[in-house]
Order: structure tokens, then sequence, then C-alpha cells
């Protein structure tokens, strides 16, 4: 079974890491499809997204990343990916990712499928980080390692 | 009894159908209210939502489209509305709409009646529908034919 | 238009009697259907109940209180009512209550409108009532005097 | 990879028929697990549920249906799965399956995966199916034929 | 400040001790009220209930573990407590302990404020732990040793 | 016992003005923290929202006002606070609230606590305010006379 895991990842923080992870235990093959948006300002660029969930995951044979601009079920159709899976957090996310579960089923008839986030993910999100951290907060146990290095390499 | 369905119909999607259509058989008169917000970039213009819904519409003697600005409950109470009627969706419109509702109480006495969405419209929303059309994706089974010709029609 | 209220209003708190106010100002007719539950053990009998109503709305020619057994849509069919109302209060009720009004929609196509509890009664409800009441709590600001007098009555 | 499908299935609704039927087509095996619980009186023995169940899917050569009674993480390891899986309605099942999953992950590190119910089904439960037929209303539409002629039955 | 910390706790779980820890911290001093439900059928005692807590919480001077019968805001009257505390998990507890804080101002002005869970602990409940153990699973790593002990005690 | 209580307060509204009147009951010192976020436009200056909340409170001599830029926890332990302080409103701040509570706990092992908003003020918030006004409405029940009088001052 192949999934789809899309996102923004700007920048990827623990929470997306550990539903990656799961995915890859669960799953055979594993593609996550990095987010292109031209209509927002990102704080890291789709390739520097792309390079850090890649030295996050070198040592996993059976995942691919890659950026993506247009609908999402044309990126899941181009990769023959068999569903989409997305990390459910709290109550919040639910509605946003029902209706986007159904637009994408609607469309293209792709099943999304969702895995709970770990309990001590559940609250974080990539604008808590970015916000955090562009306060002068200490965002080292919210992130990997390899995201730290960049956010404090002039970011 | 006569009622108003506020609403931006930026564009029109069945789901907005749905909502009018089920007013139309439970109230004398439908007042159909198209938002002008001057602080937004809509993607039709208020003339052309209007004229839309008149067309979809346009076998209905009991219903009234016209766009406004400014407050609802002035809005309503030209119009001499006994009620404003909402389409309640999934469960973030709920607070939003019963914030606005008990906005509109305490401003001018009026009263906010819900009703609930079909099913099949439950995710579905007007930007929503932009966001899969301008990224190339076929909206024809989430909006009327009339607002499909207007999509195809250089948006 | 006629509409039906229906509920167990066991007992009847201030926030049944503001929705039944407020739907007496909005529509024609009013029914309100007292059900009968004989799986549960209530406080007050149908009858109880339904004089209890009878006398908060003796001055209103234009609502009728009777009680009834089995499928509410039957009950809405036999008094040729437009649509069901119900009061929305917190979150809780909303899944609950969309859930019903789908039900009632697909077995006789009868439409459910909502009308939001206003505020300061938004978290009451009769098992509250009871609750307090027979904790030997004072609930008079809970319930109309009609009701209160009764709790009095040696229950 | 395999998965299981637990629950009550009293009796097996259209909605559990299509979550079992997407996940047929997701997952290389499925068992579905129909629980045994002493301490509720069932409408339909647990032998009963499972001859439905596997009426309905008498095709499908990747499904088994076992009723159990115990931990779902014991029926879990015993069938070596590689996962559960949930149909994901409303709002309400949203808290009480995350805390679900969260104590078979922490009990046996399985995981669990949501799929959402179909929007047409998302408000559909066991629950309203009995007490609709109990009213003598027709659930004809929300159940599958084979339900259907037990429930007539003389049940 | 003096507050009052309420719950059935049968038994009591780290959630509980998260939630009692943590007012200590904040709070001068802290009753834990033990709730006697005549109602219901506990799995331990009222005496019991509180003899784990004084057990788990011998070394704190300024707590008071004190079971009682009765409406909340005459035991919290009695004790002179300033505000009432809850901890406050997951969504579906939102609604109802709202309702609560509701009622128990408007029955005596005792304020209700809300610690929320840490998130570990988001998902427990007493009525999950004994579920589990009644099914031979494994609730060490869910409630304090104190409370395993009796578990494991014929129970 | 010592609490921050942060906000934006552009302006302050009458739920804003509860919530701090409240905690000035409960705890013996109260800081009133306001927001300075430069990547947003406010319609009241950081110090004219700070003139406003001591104007209404320049009774209260356990309270302090202080404007503050970047992380809140560094704010709130230079002022050596026990606690933040958050009125509770509808669903949707509860997700956003139980985040930030989370976060602030993780980054310097803050504890935030919440006190649920007074049912009459349970839907009311700046924006609401400034949209209604903006329009033409009349807002002088939502706020103090204090923040209604730089509002007719030509905003």
């Amino acid at each position: 079974m192949k999934v789809l895991i899309p996102g923004s990842f700007d920048p990827p923080t623990n929470g997306h890491i550990d539903v990656i992870k799961r995915s890859l235990e669960l799953f055979d093959d594993v593609v996550v499809g990095v987010v292109v948006n031209p209509s927002k300002t990102p704080l890291f660029k789709p390739e520097e997204r792309s390079e850090m969930l890649e030295q996050i995951f070198k040592d996993n044979d059976n995942l691919l990343v890659e950026s993506f601009e247009g609908l999402l079920v044309d990126f899941a159709y181009k990769h023959k990916v068999d569903a989409i899976v997305k990390g459910l957090r709290a109550m919040t996310d639910f509605d946003y990712e029902f209706q986007m579960a159904q637009a994408n089923y609607s469309l293209a008839e792709f099943e999304t499928i969702f895995i709970p986030s770990s309990p001590e993910y559940g609250y974080l999100s990539s604008s808590m980080v970015k916000e955090i951290h562009s306060l002068g907060g200490n965002v080292s146990g919210l992130v990997p390692s390899q995201v730290m290095e960049r956010l404090n390499d002039g970011k």
C-alpha cells in the first residue's frame, strides 16, 4: 500500500515527523508532498523544506519527498498512491480535514485516512513554532535538530 | 412569514442553492441579501453574484435578490423580514453563526433561525470551490450550471 | 406556517419557555409535543407536563400542547406541521440534533429548523434542574413558577 | 497490510458497510471483530450479527468476521493485524475514538487509523436504527437488505 | 487562596493526580471533595477513595480530603473555599463542565476555574481504567501505585 | 497569588472587563498585559488601550496595566506571576487556548488557568465590536463607557 502525506511543512515539526514515522511502519511506501502555495510567503522555500525532510528520513528507502503545485489529487494520481494520509490533531483540524477529504474523494475518488497525533504533539503547529521563534523563544523541543539548525542560520 | 438569507455567494454553491430552495418551500417570502464587503476582493462583483442567483431562481415569484453594504440588521429592517435564515454546516460554522445571531438579536432583536445543510453539501464552501477551480480542478458537481458557465468565462 | 416543538419537558425549564415564546412570535401556529417514553421513569407524568405547559401559555390561542408516543414524524404528519423546531444550546446538542434532523428528513421529508437558545439559558437542562432540586438546591431561577410549585408539592 | 474493524454491529448499518467496503479496497486483509459485551442486552446475538455480516460480504475472500470478548488489543494481537480501523462520523465520535485510540496504543502499541464516513451516512447509528424501528418507522434505507429481513422477522 | 477540587475519583487516575499536584503548587490550600452518589454503584467505596488520595498526598500539609453528599456549593460553602477547580481534558468535558460552572455560579456565586490537563493524560478517565482492568488489561501506567495495589486486591 | 491576563484589548469589551473583575476578586494581584503585535494594524494604539483599561480600573490598587512585545512567558517571568489567566468563551477559543497553554508550559513551565466567560458575554469579541461599529451599528451595550467615548471620538 502506497500513501501520500501532503503538507506545507514550513517548517516540519516533531508532530509531522511523528506522523511520517508511524506511516513508514504501517505502509509499504510513503510519498511526502510538500505543498507550494504561490499566494503565501513561506519562511522556508519548498526546496529547503524538502531538503530538511530528506535529511531527517535519509535512512528510509520507502520514502520519497517531492514538492508540488496545483491540485493534490493530480499529484496523488501521478504517484499512483492508494490513499492520502493526514495527521489529526485537535478539534479545529477535524472539520477542515473532513472538508478536504470529501472534496478529494468527490474530485477523484481518493480516500483520506487519518492518524491521530500523539498526545504530546497534539497542539503543535508550524505557525506556532514560527511565532515563538520570531519572538526569541526556544523551540528546540518542538522541531527536529535539522530544522533547529536552519532556524538558527539567520532565520 | 418573510425571511432574509444573507451571504457573500462568491460564487453561489450547490449548498447555498439547497438552503434557498428549502426556505422557499417553508416561508412565504425570501430575500437573498448579497453582502458587499469593500475590504475584500471578491472573485465575482456583487452584481454578477446577484445575476447568477436571479437566473437560478428566475421561476420563483416569492424570492428577491438584492446586494447590500453595511449592517445586516439595517437591511433586514428595510425589508421588514421576520427573521434571518442561515444554513448550518459543520462544527466550525456553529460558533461563528451563534455569535452573529446573538449580535443581531442584541442590536435589533432580529431572530436568526438555522437550517441544517443537507449532508452531501455539509462540507462545501465558496472558498473551496474557488481554490479547486484556480488549481485546475473540475467543480461542476459543486456549483449550479449558471455558475459553472461564468467560472469558465475566463475566470 | 405551523411548527412542532417536541421535547420531554420533564420538567419545562426557562430555556424551553424561551424557545416556545420566540416561536409563538415567529410562526402562525405552534404545537408543543410532549414525548412519552415508556422505557424511562420521568419525574412528572406526561399529563402533568402538559398541564404545566398549558398553564404557562394559557393566554396563547395559537399554541396546542399534546403528548405523543411513537415516531415524531407520525405526530408531525398528524398535525400537518410545516417544520419541526428545536432550540439549540451548547455544543453537545448540535450533533445529536443534526442526527435526528437528518433522520426525520429521510423518514418523511420533515424539515427541522433550529433556534439558538438565549445565552442565559444556554447551559440549562431538565436533568440539571432535577439533580439540583433532588440535592436540596434552589432552582426557582431556572424554571417557571408553575413548575416550581409542583416541584415543591412533595417532589 | 491487515486491519481490524471492531464494533458492536447491533445491527450493521449502511454506514458500517460503507467503511468495511472501503477498507476492503484499501487493505489486503480485513478482520471484522464483533464485540460481545456481557453487560449489555443487544437486539441481535453476536452470532446473528456475525451471520449478517458474513452474508453481506460473502463474495469477499479477504474478509474474516469473528466475535470476541475481552480486550480489543488481545484480539488484535491474536489476528496479527497491523492496525485498527474505525469509521469517524460526526463530532461526538471524535473524542471517544481518540481516547480509545490512545488507550490501545499505550496498552499494546496498536495504531488506530480513521476513515471519515461518507456524508450520507455521517449521522447514522445502530441505536438510531433500533429506536426508529421499535417505534414503527421504516429503516429500509438505513440498513442492508439482509439486516432488514431479520428486523422484520419478529423483531 | 483556598480551592475545592471535586470528583468521583473511582479510582483516582494519573490525570487526577496531575491536576491536584499542580493545584497544590498554585494555591495556598486545596480541599479534595470525593463525591458520594447514592444512585450509582462505584467500584470503590467513598472511604476507600479518600484513603487512596490521602496516601498519595500524605506529605502535603495544605491538602484535605473529604467525601460529601449533596450539593457541591453547600460543601464549598462549608469549607469557605474561594473557587472550585476542575481539570479540563478533551472536548466532551468542556460543555458539561461549563454547564456545571454556570449552575454553581447561579446557585451560590462560586467561581469555577479550569486547569487544562497535561497532554499525556488528556484522554484518561476513571471509567476507561475500570473497563480495561475488568477485561484483564494492564492499567499500571494509568494510575498511581497505591491505586494499582487496591485494584489487584481482588478487584 | 499573582496572575497575568494577556490580550490585545483592541478595544476592551464588556467580556474582558468581566474576566478582569472576577480575577480581581479571586487573586491577590492582577497584571493586565496589552499585547503589542507589530505585524497587525490595530484600531487603538497600545498606549490608548492601556489608558482605557487604567481608567476603567482606576479604583483597584491590586491591578497593573502594561503593554508588552515579545514572548508572553518572558513578560510573565519579569512580573513574577504565578499563572496566566484566560477567559474561555465559546468552542473555537478552546483549542487555540489549549495550544497556547501547552506552549507556554513547555517553554517556561507557566501554568494557564481558565475562567469561563459569563453567558451574556460568551459570544462577544473585539473584532465583532469593531465590525459592527465600522458599519454604523450601536455597540454601547458591548463595551464600557470609556471605550464608547473613544470610539465616538472620530473612530
